[in-house]
């Protein structure tokens, strides 16, 4: 692991991870902006932002923004997320130079045209029916969305028909004037890269990208409480958030491991208890998102409406069970799940540029291996058990429901079959 | 490239690639048996038996397959699928022999107890259930089960509640018996793994596995013609078939490029036509799966209600613009997307064991990158235009639909939309 950074005057980072034994590449650019950077009328632009970035620039259409790339064999995908959003080209090593041409001019010269937009606008409704048809997405929605009401961080990405119906070209470029500037972003590449030569194609490429700070974003208040989204389906998909913890917490890493005790593998607690002896689920997982200032530790399980009952109680005993303990061996074997997780996403250029991205944009440095090793090898028994404690007793619980739902326990009630053995 | 092949006295094959830089490995059994290897009675027996293969064997109970694995932070997955079924392990390098050790175990010493048999028949079902939840993995089921009606090619690989729920110990053993062979199998590894050392574990693992020949397999007749199940939904979820090729048919390499330049990426005819210029969907692609005597050429997309007949219309226009013309630059990008993907999946352990193993199934040896970019490369316009014509208007279209379909275009009338220019 040898990431070499370079920032730039501009104040745009460059951080590249040479893998020569490659024939491909990855090259990204990572804005520290997402939903949760929006204003209250600009429900859903990021996302809107990242589709429109593709619909034309001054010097290439959208139709040849696509046949430039995939004319190499390039493909370029784009993600929005709550704190930041990418777009990043997989290509041949060779096309690196055109991969940061084309990255520049969509994230530097786009014009957003209206008629364009209006189209582009008709697409993202259908990517929101789409998402809002299968329950197994809109119950994480729900579920982020009570844990933060009424707040940037707990909305839907995808925005709404009306929120996204309303966007004009100005509330774009808005937008991207405050967020995508040199000081919010960093260029990352893996694979088979030059440092010098990706500096020196982001230096010319980006020389156009705005500088200044971004606006302070708000704090996030966990809330908690339950929703329940009444459908006849097959399944009752459930959801159930605690608050967690940032990813800059010393709690972050022991966050982690108690997500890969709990549900994070086939020998983990939810997995044998739920699935294995009980039969009760075919999906049953945990998991532990960090953010800037919180975190949403979450549960997810699906099952049908007359096994719901028993779902709730079991997945309440086994967070009551890992509260009162954890074994030594369960401990040992969540962290070699991470250690070896990690080590299998080093090989992967696209995992490589996105962690890198993300380490900069949090911590203003790339990490090594070993440091991340060495912190997750650090957590210890007591450590998780005080934080099973806070977790799971120290915040209202959020519940989301959708499906076969309605006679499902509420979360005050939940909530104390937790609190009772306390 | 070096594959390395050995075939062992049991008859069971074995193939690995040693990738040196890498510090982890893929070890895995692939099954040349999958749904539609299933007699009348057997509809889901291959997928309950990959489920139950992780239930105990005679050495090892549920609990305890999961937690060695995943003590040195592997992982085992499984996935049936309509032809093969496949196993394998994900792991640092120095575990390979217990990945070894395990899959033998599981694969050739199941116990198939009959409470967790029980058991895991519920958990099916809730998975049944869940895709049932799931509009865009229902309408992939009913389009093959329409286009293939009454044949175990046509069957959903999860079966049925009725039929999964009826599935006894016996059932399974006669199933393995038949078809978990040396001769219908194949082990292959990849990633920082020794050939000699994977060709002696094997050997000493695999030792149980039984010999003989595997039961020839009913011959697949596309049918075609249409299914629609109206929902309540906000998207009209839409695929239409056309019989395709089979893998080894000298029209394969141009199927997949048919169906690249068709809707294969943003450059492609349906994303640029359908989305681009006409707003009327998220998604929209084209795809092209060879199985062993036939294939499926397919189209997905998804719009609104109010939208469907638009949507129709335009995909009715594609498909006759792409019978009569196609041109030179299109075919190139084609080649070139599908030869960078090709280069990209040689990178990832886990791709390149699942390449060499469906290799060494169907063409009995590894195949050289050069041999299938050479085979790729060699698709001209002539062959493609004429093979658009053969499978446009050569078989009759499947057209499956959920959602807010009830006034969707019917399938004859759609074909006769594509007859009346030719």
């Amino acid at each position: 692991m040898t990431v070499e950074v370079t920032r730039l005057a501009s104040g745009l980072t460059v951080a590249t991870e040479s893998m020569p034994h490659l024939e491909t590449a990855t090259l990204g650019v990572w804005v520290g902006a997402g939903s949760r950077s929006e204003q209250a009328a600009e429900h859903g632009i990021s996302h809107l932002l990242e589709h429109m970035a593709f619909k034309g620039t001054t010097t290439r259409s959208a139709r040849r923004i696509a046949e430039e790339i995939e004319a190499v064999g390039g493909e370029i995908n784009a993600a929005t997320s709550v704190e930041n959003t990418c777009y990043y080209a997989r290509i041949l090593a060779d096309d690196l130079a055109l991969s940061a041409d084309i990255l520049a001019d969509i994230l530097t010269r786009s014009v957003f045209d209206p008629e364009e937009l209006e189209r582009e606008s008709h697409v993202v409704l259908q990517e929101i029916g789409a998402a809002d048809d299968a329950p197994e997405d809109l119950v994480f929605d729900l579920l982020q969305e009570r844990a933060f009401p009424d707040q940037p961080i707990g909305r839907p990405i995808l925005g709404t028909p009306e929120t996204v119906a309303a966007f004009r070209r100005e509330h774009l470029t808005d937008y991207l004037d405050r967020h995508y500037l040199t000081s919010a972003a960093v260029v990352t590449a893996a694979g088979r890269v030059d440092h010098a030569q990706v500096v020196a194609l982001v230096e010319d490429r980006f020389a156009e990208m705005p500088t200044g700070a971004a606006p302070a974003e708000d704090t996030a208040t966990w809330v908690g409480g339950e929703v329940r989204e009444v459908r006849d389906l097959s399944e009752a998909q459930v959801t159930l958030g605690f608050e967690g913890r940032p990813y800059a917490s010393p709690d972050h890493h022991a966050a982690q491991i108690l997500a890969t005790v709990l549900g994070g593998g086939m020998s983990s607690r939810l997995f044998q208890e739920i699935r294995e002896k009980k039969g009760l689920c075919y999906s049953v997982s945990a998991f532990h998102w960090g953010y800037r200032e919180t975190g949403l530790f979450g549960i997810h399980a699906a099952t049908g409406e007359d096994d719901l009952d028993r779902l709730m109680v079991g997945l309440g005993e086994e967070i009551v069970r890992v509260i009162d303990d954890v074994d030594e061996a369960e401990v040992r074997r969540a962290k070699a799940q991470l250690r070896a997780g990690l080590l299998m996403s080093l090989e992967s250029p696209v995992s490589r540029a996105s962690q890198i991205a993300r380490q900069m944009l949090i911590w203003g440095r790339p990490l090594e291996t070993r440091e991340i090793l060495e912190k997750v090898e650090a957590v210890d028994r007591p450590q998780l058990l005080r934080l099973a404690g806070e977790i799971f007793l120290g915040s209202t619980p959020t519940l989301a429901y959708v499906g076969p739902v309605g006679g499902a326990v509420g979360a005050d009630a939940f909530a104390e079959r937790l609190t009772r053995r306390a």
